[in-house]
């Protein structure tokens, strides 16, 4: 008898993105008339056109793929060579950040990678997330098995949530060592750790006295830090990371995820990468030390024959001197969007987070509105799609997130339809906070 | 502490290809010479150029991203509606065959998916494979916690191998209900079985019959039936199924593999599938039935943001008039390949298997040579490289597997410098078997 993996069914319900699409579907059926002037600033999906850099690689690599003089078939199942050298070279070495070729491991997008990495751990390992967080993260670590049942209110218990909020600036603290629980009990140590600078959903960015501290917390207790800077290009704050491994002593303890969707509007393109040092270090029961690099190469070389082709020399071409002024440009647009919906919410008297080292902003709903409630209140009467922060987190409650992945029109009209909101008579229960 | 997957750490040393690799490069470095001359038939990997419609289908979706108006970003989890579409009418229905489009889900290939599928099944499932066997499944397996420890003489602990041998025409037989191991206890039913037809590495197809024996086994048995059909399109034999779900009652059992490397040649361009019938179960270990259908439709949106836009257009584009065409012409070069290769090799006297309805030719090595002492041979005096049957299993030392992977030119040298190995004097202990 075939047993299923029972951790599944612990899952609550409906990953937050098809639940945001539900609920735009069934407006868009009640109200056909205006439905097309639906905005959608709620998933971070990018909307403008790939670099040329990229282009034009996809077209010379699938020129090649046409001429069996030129042709690739099965590549090494964690990139090829030349662009794990492009990006540890471009992304690393070139900021003085020591990282070798071979600690590059290309995939088809860093969401797969986040959940990936936990196939070479073990079970019994305590999870630590920031709440509000990237559900996905939370939803892998269920499926693996590192998770207990789901929570009445939310969550899910033998999970350690790190608390973000206003008093901390949304950056999760370091947990004390003495932490208890509702019941008194002492809080284990997690095991690993998620961190995401910049920050999806809040758009913070964490410091690097805050950094670290956590390297320092990580290393006391030989737990693994995974560092997700998917939003890194979007990072202007020269006092914030953006790479875990500006930090000593992080390549003992870091995985760091990093990806193409957003610098280089890969979303559909698909394309990301892991950085595993091969100093990184977990232990078996015995407390025997051993080195993931080897495990995470071995899990590559089984489980995949490498990304696709075209995509590797697209992601090569983003570290040309024209690839990295496209996506300069391409970054530079979509903070020019930030700062237009960071401006404009502030300038209704919204408090607001984000928005200028991140393309997302975080506000707080206006008073009596949670999260979900305000969504619908803005998809009805204002046309735009946002996040509920609920989605990302219990903490996430009474928040919204507004992407700034968008045309620059939109957003401004974004802009002028929330300031509508905001000054229609029917509306005064939106008063700013 | 955080903890390793210790079951990574019982995985015996290196996968096949990668020592195949080593001795081809040793010996290219000792005879620098001749190592120009070296002709590649081991590893399964296409050669030829990629098919005209899949060229256009990348370049035209290459367009489409470039430009904001035709612009995709993040797709479905488990690929494009159209996509499947296509899929699920040009490979089933319209053989006669009931899936459904919402059945099909991509992937970046079949190598993938036979270790993801994996993560929806729970821990405690006894795996069969066959042996020899196409070592992927078994690698994943171990990181997955489904064997114990390895073997001195190969192999792991508490699989079940299924010994396919020249008396059962290298095709697995149903266990027998009384199977004991050595020891004289009865060996547990397999929860989990993967069968591959046409075979790799064997080439051979199995028969109607059989399938239906190991449908019906499976049924009873409430075990899951892996069918890997990754060389589905070179089979040519009526008698042999095509698709699991030629017979009846797979649908309740049975989970079938698809790739489109060797078919479309896409084993660069990366993309295959898996098909999932909602009516698949797996068992908790209270006894409850689950679908696996919605699991895997969970695991792929939390996992994943789907296939390249371009690959999956170019995958979509195997399906038009002309793709099939294409794919067609393609298989038959390499089933031409087949065909001089197993008749070049019987005409020596070696006894073969294979080639008729698989690309691959599977040969019983000469007296007194082992697997791996033949292929060094191979690769050292006719510099041709095979696969030793050996990394394939226990059942495979004896045999070597020869690939119709390859230009015309460069199998017909094959058989040449096969026949001029067998004549030359000093090799007279290459007698037929």
């Amino acid at each position: 008898m075939a047993f299923v993996n029972e951790h599944y069914l612990k899952l609550s319900a409906g990953y937050l993105f098809p639940e945001i699409a539900r609920r735009v579907a069934a407006f868009a059926a009640e109200r056909p008339d205006v439905a097309r002037e639906i905005i959608r600033c709620g998933i971070g999906d990018v909307t403008e056109a790939l670099p040329q850099c990229a282009v034009q690689a996809m077209h010379q690599a699938t020129d090649e793929l046409a001429d069996r003089a030129t042709f690739k078939g099965y590549g090494p199942g964690s990139g090829y060579d030349s662009v794990r050298g492009a990006i540890a070279q471009g992304d690393f070495r070139s900021r003085g950040l020591d990282v070798a070729d071979d600690e590059i491991f290309l995939s088809d997008g860093s969401k797969g990678d986040c959940g990936s990495i936990l196939e070479i751990l073990g079970a019994g390992n305590r999870l630590a997330v920031t709440d509000p967080v990237y559900p996905v993260y939370v939803d892998a670590n269920v499926m693996f098995g590192n998770a207990g049942a789901a929570m009445a209110g939310g969550g899910y218990e033998g999970i350690t949530y790190l608390a973000c909020h206003e008093a901390n600036g949304f950056l999760a603290d370091v947990p004390s060592d003495d932490a208890t629980d509702a019941s008194g009990a002492r809080v284990p140590a997690p095991d690993v750790i998620y961190l995401c600078s910049p920050n999806n959903p809040t758009g913070t960015v964490m410091d690097r006295a805050r950094l670290t501290a956590w390297v320092a917390y990580a290393r006391k207790h030989r737990a693994l830090l995974f560092w997700d800077a998917a939003y890194e290009a979007y990072n202007r704050d020269a006092d914030a990371p953006r790479s875990v491994y500006e930090i000593p002593g992080a390549r003992d303890c870091a995985i760091e995820f990093r990806s193409f969707s957003k610098s280089g509007g890969f979303t559909g393109v698909r394309c990301g990468y892991t950085v595993l040092p091969k100093s990184v270090m977990a232990y078996t029961r015995a407390g025997v030390a051993v080195a993931l690099h080897p495990l995470w190469m071995r899990r590559w070389n089984t489980r995949s024959n490498g990304v696709s082709y075209a995509v590797q020399r697209a992601a090569e071409s983003l570290y040309s001197a024209e690839g990295r002024a496209q996506v300069g440009a391409l970054v530079d647009f979509y903070m020019e969007n930030a700062r237009i919906l960071r401006e404009g919410a502030m300038q209704l008297g919204w408090k607001t987070w984000g928005g200028e080292n991140a393309p997302y902003v975080w506000c707080k709903t206006p008073a009596g509105y949670d999260s979900w409630q305000f969504f619908d209140r803005l998809l009805r009467e204002a046309r735009v799609v946002t996040t509920p922060g609920a989605g990302f987190g219990r903490c996430g409650e009474g928040y919204f997130r507004i992407s700034a992945f968008n045309s620059r029109a939109n957003v401004e009209e974004v802009v002028r339809r929330l300031g509508n909101l905001q000054r229609s008579e029917q509306l005064q229960a939106l008063e700013p906070v």
